[in-house]
């Protein structure tokens, strides 16, 4: 099949021409809508007239940005990486993937799941909406995802193929190389505007000691190939309600350091955190954001250190290579490796979107100036240490009291 | 182009079809040698019997492991890697590479210089010819090689593609893995007979810290991809003259950790510095090998560094950045960690030669039980402080240190 552009013209009898989605929805007759899905790719919702409660999205990149216009060309093959990470989330952690009914490389093109029941989690955090069991979850699903597709857990052939299943996904690699790790630290032209005159950005961006330890967090990422990572796993990526929680979103996926995707969520949530305290919100929504970000750095160590007691043999490792006392040892320190890497990547992150293009609305929509300045400033604070001090990380403690330090 | 197997009577076919080849021999009768060369692969030597001066190589892999015969298989795409990585050599560093005549990755052969007047490394070593131009030559190869193709160097999408190109090199990887990091370091059958009531082979497989940090080695060995390695490069994969070095043999090419190259060099210079300590061979002799380790890590890092100062823009670095003196930093610190890295893997590759499959011929060939007992014993000390003390090294002079620390 060769591609082209779905519309509300076509798109039916694309569908007609997938056997699982002709079983989902029997012979009712389907309404289409295009509701985007904010900036890359066409989303359209597919609802049954006959029974609204059936209902998939079909998600379909074009060879543009969506939300600027084909005067801004975007390869569309991101689509293709995005298929491939929701495929091994299949996998790894279903019950954290929406369902995939489609997948079409050639179109660029998936049907999937219609999460109605869900919202954006950076939504409901910015309403207050406590979330008890997202610690447990998507701590799941980092180590699950994480360990499963390392070293750590694969033979040596399987871990190279899954690499050149990810390798050429260039554009997007570079679009954080670029956007995370450069321009957002530095006068640019795809700044935001806020940034100009900003006192706190011409003092980040003449942070000299935080910019060589970016540059060191920005070699890492394009270095080392731990395991499958999102690539972009902010609270704008995870749909949930009190019972569930689903990642979607990995278009910028592929094989990088561990501590990426961890640091992006514990960034995000801690930029949340700083909103409220800035806001002055209620104290108790305070306390489990607080909560929340070290009870996913505690629960993910020991899920990871739980996957790894169960997989004897490895790329890494040979049965009978090592006494368990040296090999328990070994665990402890790579795990220290992985948070000092996630404290270093929520820095760069956090302090990104502060002046770099695509801001977090927790912190960008604050309508009074100076609160928002306050929350910037704190973010600004927290994302130094972090990236100045993450080599000398030794436990979730010292994070915390980064974050309880700079806030109060 | 479909693969069969060369021998004497269809290679002059063979080589008659190309025309670099027909250009260079005009229309002289040829002489048709297969000499082999040591293991994996088939190799011939092609005389002009007009004129004995012009002669090439054509070196050829066969799906099988030649030295063993077709009971043991081995993917004969291994050549693959080698064409591309001497392509690679043939453009960073032409002055060490023999000149290629042609490379046709679907017939696994390679076309190319015959190095008449050089002989392998390890042989002059063994005989005690000093090489005066060697660590100049040597520091070049591994400088321009391994900065070239970085991402020091490199543009974002340029260095996927390098990946992409070696990414598939598994099975020689694997041999890497399970034979460089894994199995010297365990009873094993694969290990030599003499290491089964070698007490000190009791004490390697025993010593548990050196196995953790084996471990941490074996871990960026598969995870680092920081530029182009050789994959193999001991005194046995250079070819020399007091003029000439050429490298040769990279079968074993992968995007790897800039210090593996760098550490088999230095380890295996170090073996050959430890039997003629051992063997109590010519002060001087020994005196030009020690001074020869140390003006190659020297030199590494003036040339890596110079070609960085040349680099303005890379996948890493944009310009205006950073200030220079915080980019000063930066690289002092960027080669300490390739100093360190390349001091664990100069410990791994002796400790693997002593009891592992393939020992060096430097020391598992002297006569005398106790000089080589001696030479094993210094190796190991060295290898094992190589080992456990890489990730504090600070400086070259520390590693020279520990080499005349454990040798007297």
């Amino acid at each position: 099949m060769s591609y082209y552009i779905l519309d509300k013209t076509n798109i039916v009898e694309y569908l007609n021409s997938i056997k699982n989605v002709k079983d989902y929805f029997g012979t009712d007759s389907l309404d289409i809508d295009e509701i985007g899905d904010g900036n890359l790719n066409f989303v359209f919702i597919i609802k049954s007239q006959i029974d609204g409660s059936k209902a998939l999205i079909l998600k379909q990149a074009v060879p543009y940005l969506r939300c600027v216009g084909e005067e801004f060309p975007l390869n569309r093959e991101r689509m293709t990486y995005e298929i491939r990470a929701l495929q091994s989330y299949c996998e790894q952690t279903p019950k954290h993937t929406p369902i995939i009914y489609d997948a079409n490389e050639e179109m660029s093109a998936v049907v999937m799941q219609f999460l109605s029941e869900h919202i954006i989690m950076r939504k409901g955090m910015i309403n207050e909406v406590i979330y008890p069991k997202f610690a447990d979850h998507i701590s799941s699903f980092l180590a699950s995802n994480l360990f499963n597709t390392s070293s750590l857990c694969l033979d040596s052939t399987t871990k190279r193929e899954l690499i050149d299943k990810f390798n050429s996904n260039t554009e997007l690699c570079k679009l954080t190389e670029d956007f995370v790790f450069t321009f957002a630290f530095m006068p640019h032209d795809t700044n935001d505007e806020y940034a100009k005159e900003h006192e706190l950005a011409n003092k980040l961006f003449n942070d000299m000691e935080f910019k060589k330890e970016v540059l060191s967090l920005k070699y890492k990422f394009m270095t080392q190939n731990d395991a499958l990572i999102h690539g972009d796993l902010h609270t704008g990526s995870i749909m949930l309600n009190k019972e569930e929680t689903f990642v979607i979103d990995p278009e910028f996926a592929y094989v990088g350091p561990y501590g990426f995707d961890i640091g992006a969520l514990i960034g995000n949530l801690t930029m949340s955190y700083i909103s409220h305290i800035a806001l002055k919100s209620d104290k108790d929504y305070q306390e489990w954001v607080f909560q929340t970000i070290e009870e996913i750095l505690v629960k993910f160590e020991e899920k990871f250190l739980e996957l790894w007691k169960e997989q004897k043999e490895s790329a890494l490792l040979t049965n009978n290579f090592i006494e368990d006392e040296y090999l328990q040892e070994f665990k402890q320190e790579f795990m220290v490796q992985i948070l000092k890497d996630s404290v270093g990547y929520a820095g760069c992150k956090m302090a990104r979107r502060m002046f770099g293009i695509a801001g977090v609305s927790d912190i960008r929509e604050i309508e009074d100036k100076d609160i928002k300045d306050n929350a910037i400033k704190m973010t600004l604070d927290i994302a130094k240490e972090f990236v100045k001090r993450n080599k000398n990380i030794k436990n979730i403690n010292e994070v915390m009291n980064i974050i309880k330090d700079k806030t109060t």
